[in-house]
């Protein structure tokens, strides 16, 4: 398996192992010292053992559903479908994977909804 | 060139072209019937024609660099650092890139800080 194929393989996992809440396969994926950053809250999560805590005490029945995953050599990039009840937001997640194919950083943006600023109504259309 | 490498090399264009008001230059980079959205506002703008005009007309003084771009086959993502006057804030972008190289379709996410939800304190730091 080339470096691409697996940084994908991974992110796939990552989703699909958290979503299964089998800790075991997804803590198989991530390096010892992975490094978990969420620049919007400016929180920052060192290693395995927090990173893995920090998941299995998540609050609420959440579910992830991968939209995408775009892999590149040791890059890649997900985007999940995350739903709460009947809540949902969209999460723009970027993996770094080490040489071991394992993933050692990860940077978690959860976009929130806004109100469009006015003066732009004449190109776009609403949904 | 291989389709990963023409879409990674879409997508820097995409954003150099835009950082130097190369109008021409981005406009070539996008298919006819290009499609950009916005979720968090819910907005979709349809056809190069409108969204080159909704670039041209962006207000402020902004400026783009790439943090990282990722590209796979026809997909990509490019996560990126944009600023406007000392104001600072990162977006992530996902493209489709078409048969001919073109770019076809962007979702753009622009997220916004927020405060982090308490009860996670003994396993983050904060920078």
């Amino acid at each position: 398996m080339d470096e691409t194929s697996q940084s994908r393989h991974a992110v796939h996992a990552y989703v699909d192992s958290a979503e299964q809440r089998d800790w075991e396969r997804f803590g198989a994926l991530l390096a010892e010292d992975v490094v978990y950053e969420m620049p919007q809250t400016r929180e920052r999560i060192r290693g395995k053992s927090a990173f893995l805590q920090f998941n299995m005490e998540y609050p609420g029945d959440w579910h992830l559903r991968v939209r995408r995953v775009v892999a590149d050599g040791r890059h890649a990039a997900a985007w999940i479908d995350a739903r709460v009840g009947t809540g949902h937001q969209d999460a723009c997640v970027w993996f770094e994977i080490s040489d071991q194919g394992l993933i050692s950083r990860i940077v978690d943006y959860w976009p929130e909804p806004y109100d469009p600023p006015s003066g732009r109504e004449h190109l776009v259309e609403r949904w």
